[in-house]
């Protein structure tokens, strides 16, 4: 059913639907655009009312076209394209761009309006962009079907981009700046072709070294992450998604009819599919510069070589907030480059040469540097100054660096006097910044994407080790309860191998005696009533019993204190508990994303979780390593891997994780699980869940 | 001693000693800046070679200039300065700017001819700025003692700079942008004249609206506080510091000569003086020109007005992070503006107008919003369309926002067709960013500033409530110890009225008895013993121990087992220690800061200190809402006023920081003190103090 989208990118002949000679319409734009870049195909303007338009012959309708059209541009009342595509598909056309607005955008309506389009295109066999975008357009080839003013250079960004006011925004921004783009894609409402089937297209265009993307929702989160997590082993996708505050998502649902999923779920998904987030559109679009233009840095070791203390202050606080460091350089090193500099130039790195610094000095110390450093990253500053002239340093700066594969990123200081300099570096693919703070974010998300790319695929099979018959037994005898209790949910974690604590309901002393030799001491005892809700409060728990004598007083002592505290509760006896004295308590839980799935999550349990939202995030499946990160990155995994002094069980753990995940793929109808606190004990010694609930669809 | 900085801002002559007729060389840009603003003083150049220099006549000496000079521009090799400043002495010149390096930036030589340098000056009364700078400018009267390329447009903002090269990086970048300076001040290495110095001038000057400062280090770090905090209750001051992190401190160490002090020392010093700090230069400009250009925000609601949805949705992430939300729009308002938008406009906030949005357009739901909502800041958003003028477009930003006492800042997504409505935004106060992500931090930082003039001023006596000549007499008794533990400490704690736990040192069970009946149960018991490093490794810890059967066993027990674990460790009998079961543990402490005096911290106490970094800081002396403040913002805090459902001793709390701040003052010999862990009790019961230890220097 599907056919190939490369008729959206090669196309051989291109229709404009809804073509017009009156240069203040956006129609107008579009013809203009694709018939003045180079386009080698051919174009044919339809609309009844005329004959003929910027010299094309004008056809009253694509059937009275006397060739075969792959591609036809829509421009046209919403309520008109119905027809119009039905006309297409008699002609054969491959491939629609909709540019129209007046779908899914404006509501219920729009709605039944772009599912009936959607049906007819699909019938025919023809794939849609839009409807409600701007267009696309292909640099190398000169097609371009937008109305959008000016046209990129040629390079290797590939910019995608489901809001068509970004892509005309972000045009305007690389106009004048030397900065190249493979192609822009404006997808609209995505009736049909998405963000991910672009990715798809992307990952084999050889134009394109680096997907940039802007994005406000993702509909089918399963397949974005098949997919993407594919394309980034061949290139990198930078991402931006809007809407990720309350107030935003607000802003992005109500102009353009898609329902935000949770955040966390989507920032969860990029990093595990190794596509990489940013947070702003500057940081996009110099992000894909770096990876457009350079190769990826070999180590996190910089040098910095610059004409001013400052702004080289500023760049290495960059560097340092996002895990660079500045190379340290040799006495050999510092010596030559004396020979070379003024003798009050500063040749520790930053290398600072001075304000007077010439071309001739940068060319010098970068000689030195490439020379006799092993560091990955090259980072020349310059501040325009009265005697040097920016564009012979710039040379300079190309000059030196071509031959060295090391990654090279300039900062230019300014604005008025450094244009000619920045347009001559992006030509000779060195990316410039105007801020030096804005490096750190630039190479660290270089290093992250390489140490990612280094990583081995993950293998994610799924090894179910749960008795099916029994735990489908379990659920029937649930009854179709919805919220269970740790009473209830306990059978299946049994069922899935993880352990819980051990306890029992004891009536009085000598039944309690039993019990605390049957679970072994040291044991706890907590009172049990239903008129109780704060044990401790209530003075309802002992803790640290360690032999009889000790369990005769503590009971003693404890119902005293409680009948004293609580005279009206009705006591119904008391909970024996095995005591886990020296474990870490943890959380564990997974919640099912409607975009993404079951996203499981860890972090620092007991009464801390929610004062300080100390947790990660993974969607399942995952494998042993992505299990291990996420421990890792949180604080209670530091703590277990022995922040302070004690190594806990963290296979344990990890096998707590993986037994989650497992239950959310092997029964999709639970919502949530989660397991609160979990007890880790010492290395060897295992896990203990102490509390637990489940929720089922 | 000092005479007056306007000398430097406003004086009738200036000389400029080293000045050249050769345009390669920098003293001939500053002489030709100097005559081309139209600075109305007379102008001196100074060189034995020459007889005339672009027209002015040239004197071999300063001696021979026939008329008195204020101002002294320097620019000569650094052997030459002293005595050239003495000869300035001589002929009364009252200020000088040394603009040459050569000081204390290159090492013990240089630093030993800034110390030359600066003690001729104090005995002559001339102040002196730089060495190792690039002047200054005032914009108002035309004076331009740098050679800096191009003078800045007339405006409010006052930017003061410990780095020349920032200032003319940024002039760079503001030169064509209808930003607008008041003063442009170089400081270089501050042998005399200081950014404090300055901040103090700069406040009562008429021109300035707002200062803008760009520092490395800061020496008198309790003067800054002292003037900042006079100097923000009248004008905010909005301030970037390089050298940051260890990377950035070496960086700025090695080409100042400046040692750096803690970096959280000077956030916490910035902030308790309602100094705005920024992290990056981008922001320092982008948030002093919103200072300059418009009125503070009334409140934290925002009106977007946007003709495209991505854009809208990315500020509205950014205000989300900035405090800011989206004004609700009644149903009477949006039923309003769809009475003046294209029928398919949202409405709701964001007011997307969509992509043919013309002036009229912005200009009427401007008016709406207004009129009817009562929003403190309105966000006009234009993306560049291929039919709408970005000229006209401001136009009516400006025309219908000028009344309005409304905070404005304009978004213009893009650079190569923005570029003339910008300027004339600029030139009309409306502030203009490229990127939407940008407003969130302007407005934040907007905002914060409101709020903090609107609380009173502190008082910030200083209560001391210790007996003075007990106090003497305990560190008398202290013998030159430096490093304190519990034991030592506890005495002076006690002087100050801070509750210590309650313990005491037994060696049999019969004692035992007696010291855990005079404490009251609970009680707890700690193994004594040198050779017992982890006394719960040992199992030599039992606690919640609640009446004497209890203790028996446990007292025996414990011996048992850490006989067992540890059989040859030396037992030198038990702690009885009152257990505090109800309660949280917090950490404080003070630690002194080379450059800004006591640092105080609070946050969450025992074990999890390390891992959470819950800490906040403040500089003593503090007044109350300052110590509520300072509890209040970490989690510890909001955990002791409720947040786990049980209000804590916050009043016992906040007495001991000042206790601690206190002591701090009485005694400055007190390097460090933590008091880690204080038990807070629930509300009412006070605190105790479990743990402490003291540095002293």
């Amino acid at each position: 059913m599907q056919n190939n989208l490369s008729f959206f990118f090669e196309p051989k002949s291109v229709a404009v639907i809804g073509a017009s000679a009156n240069p203040g319409k956006l129609s107008y734009g579009i013809l203009k655009n694709l018939s003045q870049y180079g386009y080698q195909g051919k174009i044919f303007p339809i609309n009844p009312k005329s004959a003929e338009i910027m010299g094309y012959p004008c056809y009253a309708s694509i059937n009275d076209v006397p060739a075969d059209v792959d591609l036809a541009v829509i421009i046209l009342p919403a309520e008109m394209i119905l027809d119009v595509l039905r006309d297409c598909g008699a002609k054969g056309v491959k491939a629609c761009i909709i540019i129209s607005g007046g779908f899914k955008e404006l509501g219920e309506e729009g709605q039944a309006r772009e599912e009936q389009v959607k049906i007819a295109a699909r019938e025919m066999g023809i794939r849609i962009i839009g409807p409600n975008c701007v267009g696309n357009v292909n640099i190398a080839s000169g097609l371009n079907t937008t109305f959008i003013k000016g046209m990129p250079a040629k390079g290797g960004i590939a910019f995608v981009s489901q809001s068509g006011a970004v892509c005309g925004g972000v045009v305007d921004h690389i106009l004048d700046e030397g900065i190249g783009f493979s192609h822009l894609i404006s997808l609209g409402n995505e009736m049909d072709v998405t963000e991910t089937d672009m990715l798809e297209y992307l990952a084999n265009d050889p134009q394109t070294k680096v997907i940039a993307a802007y994005v406000e929702s993702i509909r089918d989160g399963e397949r974005f992450m098949q997919v993407a997590s594919r394309v980034t082993r061949q290139k990198p996708i930078v991402l931006l998604k809007a809407g990720k505050s309350e107030s935003g998502a607000k802003a992005v649902s109500s102009h353009t009819g898609s329902l935000a999923g949770s955040q966390t779920a989507y920032t969860t998904a990029f990093h595990q599919a190794g596509v990489i987030e940013v947070n702003s559109l500057r940081s996009l679009l110099q992000v894909a510069m770096a990876f457009d233009f350079q190769s990826l840095p070999e180590n996190n070791q910089a040098v910095i070589f610059t004409n001013a203390g400052g702004p080289a202050a500023l760049l290495s606080d960059s560097l340092d907030a996002h895990g660079f460091k500045l190379a340290d350089l040799t006495e050999e090193v510092q010596q030559q480059l004396k020979t070379g500099l003024n003798p009050a130039a500063q040749t520790m790195n930053p290398i600072d040469m001075l304000g007077g610094a010439s071309e001739e000095e940068y060319a010098f110390a970068l000689r030195v540097a490439i020379e006799k450093s092993d560091a990955g990253t090259l980072l020349p500053v310059l501040v325009p100054q009265a005697l040097v002239d920016p564009v012979a340093v710039a040379e300079a700066f190309i000059r030196e660096t071509r031959q060295s594969h090391r990654t090279v990123i300039a900062c230019m200081v300014g604005q008025h006097s450094i244009h000619e300099a920045k347009l001559l570096l992006h030509q000779n693919h060195i990316p410039v910044v105007d801020y030096p703070e804005d490096i750190g974010e630039i190479l660290g998300a270089m290093l992250a994407y390489r140490l990612y790319k280094e990583q081995p695929g993950g293998r994610k099979e799924t090894r179910s080790r749960v008795d099916k018959k029994k735990a489908l037994g379990y659920f029937d005898r649930l009854d179709n309860k919805k919220f269970l209790g740790e009473a209830e949910t306990r059978p299946l974690l049994d069922l899935y191998g993880i352990d819980t604590v051990a306890g029992m309901h004891t009536r009085d002393l000598s039944e309690t005696r039993v019990a605390a030799e049957k679970l072994g001491y040291p044991i706890a005892l907590k009172i049990v009533s239903n008129d109780i809700l704060h044990k401790s409060d209530a003075g309802g728990i002992r803790l640290d019993i360690h032999d009889q004598a000790h369990l005769d007083s503590a009971y003693r002592s404890m119902l005293a204190e409680v009948k004293d505290k609580r005279p009206k509760a009705k006591l119904e006896g008391v909970l024996v508990e095995k005591m886990y004295v020296a474990g870490e308590e943890v959380i564990i839980g997974m919640k099912r994303d409607t975009n993404f799935g079951a996203m499981l999550m860890f972090g620092m349990g007991g009464i801390y979780v929610e004062a300080f939202h100390d947790i990660s995030f993974r969607i399942a499946p995952l494998d042993d390593d992505e299990i291990q990160q996420m421990i890792r990155e949180t604080v209670a995994g530091k703590i277990l891997m022995g922040l302070r002094g004690t190594m806990y069980d963290v296979n344990a753990v990890a096998n707590v994780i993986q037994a989650i995940g497992q239950m959310a793929i092997d029964f999709p109808h639970i919502q949530e699980i989660e397991i609160n606190p979990l007890k880790v004990l010492p290395e060897g010694s295992g896990v203990v869940a102490l509390d637990a609930r489940m929720i089922l669809s």
